[in-house]
């Protein structure tokens, strides 16, 4: 905990983070509040020209024929996933055991809606077309998060995908894509996100991940379900007097970073090569499919931070605000890249980097 | 439909309009985010020190040992009853017919927690104290909503709280505050809220009616009950990443208007009388007890808006932005007193007055 603490005073302490778009900070806002003007109207109980027009452009873009924003996408997901239930009169959904619904959600869906989880695949691998065929039992939809968070940032190739699809909608399984990172990966699939979202039923997309807006999130599909999940939205106390902080702030970092993503997945590519090229660190994936990856390292955490400290002091450079212990004798952290990489001098990151092989070496690694 | 859009515009284009604290747009978080500083951190999925802070004034206002930020009231008195109904082992809760759990909400506390009401009262008029003694079914939990809004913001004396309170401890049955507009009933008990809330186990309280927030809610009650009422916030996905632009107009307002309902309440016994003074009308209720009250004519609904838009345009004094019908020959609305008030020239709006009971005693009133 101490460690911890000096890692994370050292690291605010750096001239240069490699990760991120920057500090969760109130500037987050303001910056997108800045050029709209006083006297917009807010949107009010989901109606009004800001929350309308932000919801069709979405819909537009997702090539959905609608879509509604919600403050989060835990709320929209749930919704996604209960309406899929009540339409196919079956009360089972199957998705990945480390899925964000079964992980970080205190099972908010099994609560409140006793809807019964099938976990396909091992934790530690990708959903692939052979386990949706052999699953034995009948679920209302298979949810498929790409890239797959938690082990990564993992992706299935875009054939795996269209079979998958295929499949499902051969057996009338609904297929629900959990996008809360869909704009990093599409440089990787080289796909429009319409094409890949025309692969699913429904979608839901993040507006503060690799786009960095306040929070907030648009579930899209066609016009009946979005209907039925405004109904929902209603019900979760989710159909607030105004999202418009979230709504301006989503809209305003689409814009500003929609055309990055591709920069993002190159970067994250050469920053996971500079990891994987000292001993004894691995990156998963070995090549970042997106502009995120998981560093691991086979040494007890606090060895770990002892370095990282010394290399944050010697060079001004973080690597990474925080470690997490995978055992006592290996630990990891997620990194994302963001607006910042570019402007870390990359001189400065190569010593960085020559001190991590180094101290890593040192300590016999 | 088409005279109401014409009252909605003539209403738009006045000098003056006497209800509210002006209009819901985006010039209500600019001026509320233009003092802060952009490099204070933003919450983060509960945590830091702009949700704790303000959590921990609100816990010591409102006299509760704990207290939690919620993006809306909905979610927070669902959960609140949820809470309640888990501790009691009684799935069963009572509230006035009218609550905005039952008819606003979609049916989301049965939808979600299959949780059985029992309505006490008859629709037109308040819970007594006698309501809850012979409520012939065992509840966990009875809901007081005070004001009760949709019979224009009554309330019931002090005593009769003070005796539901001490029934309802008596018998083991949980009180909780549907305390949406409790700033604006302060004066009329003149009491402080902590002293009020201290006959509730548990408070919602609201920052966008009387305090003229952009949203949120906080709940308060004792630790326990807060700590589930957080692992519940996770379930529904109202845990967002950051609550900060809520949170920081919340605050905002909060110091702004707080010392200011006082003369919202005598403004709206003024207003009140103004309109009682004329052919025909008649307020709910008769004298204001808060900022509030509802206007109530024996006119068809388009006969009142024809009147109202002559008074419009001639006084440049708006009165309401729209009128609902009660049956095919009576309407009403509903007024809510705020900063805008005092704005309007006194010459003018009895002018305006004047024209509304020349108008109603024209048409045969």
């Amino acid at each position: 905990m101490k460690k911890n603490g000096n890692l994370i005073d050292a690291f605010k302490q750096t001239k240069y983070q490699v990760a991120g778009h920057g500090p969760r900070d109130i500037q987050v806002l303001k910056e997108a509040l800045d050029d709209v003007d006083g006297q917009k109207e807010s949107d009010m109980y989901g109606k009004g020209k800001i929350i309308e027009d932000f919801q069709e452009k979405m819909a537009t873009y997702l090539g959905k024929e609608n879509a509604v924003f919600f403050p989060s996408g835990t709320m929209s997901q749930q919704i996604a996933l209960r309406i899929w239930c009540d339409t196919m009169r079956i009360n089972k959904v199957a998705y990945h055991p480390l899925s964000h619904l079964e992980i970080h959600e205190e099972d908010g869906l099994k609560e409140l809606h006793r809807i019964q989880t099938v976990l396909l695949a091992d934790a530690g691998r990708l959903i692939q077309l052979e386990d949706v065929m052999y699953m034995e039992e009948e679920v209302a939809c298979l949810l498929l998060e790409l890239p797959q968070r938690e082990i990564g940032g993992q992706l299935p190739d875009y054939e795996t995908l269209e079979s998958i699809s295929a499949y499902c909608r051969e057996k009338g399984i609904k297929l629900h894509l959990d996008g809360a990172r869909i704009f990093e990966i599409l440089p990787f699939y080289k796909k429009a996100a319409a094409e890949l979202c025309s692969l699913f039923d429904s979608v839901y997309v993040s507006f503060y991940k690799g786009i960095g807006g306040v929070a907030g999130a648009i579930l899209a599909g066609d016009t009946p379900f979005i209907e039925e999940s405004k109904i929902w939205k209603r019900r979760y106390g989710g159909d607030l007097i105004s999202l418009s902080p979230y709504i301006i702030s989503a809209d305003y970092y689409f814009n500003k970073r929609l055309g990055k993503m591709g920069q993002y997945y190159e970067e994250a590519q050469e920053l996971a090569g500079l990891y994987n090229g000292c001993k004894g660190i691995t990156t998963k994936p070995l090549v970042p499919v997106s502009n995120m990856f998981h560093v691991h390292f086979h040494i007890p955490k606090e060895k770990l931070e002892t370095i990282l400290i010394s290399i944050y002091k010697e060079t001004g450079i973080g690597l990474t605000s925080y470690v997490r212990e995978t055992s006592e004798e290996a630990c990891h952290y997620e990194v994302s890249l963001g607006d910042r990489y570019a402007d870390v001098p990359k001189e400065e990151l190569h010593k960085a980097f020559q001190m991590l092989d180094e101290g890593l070496r040192k300590i016999g690694y």
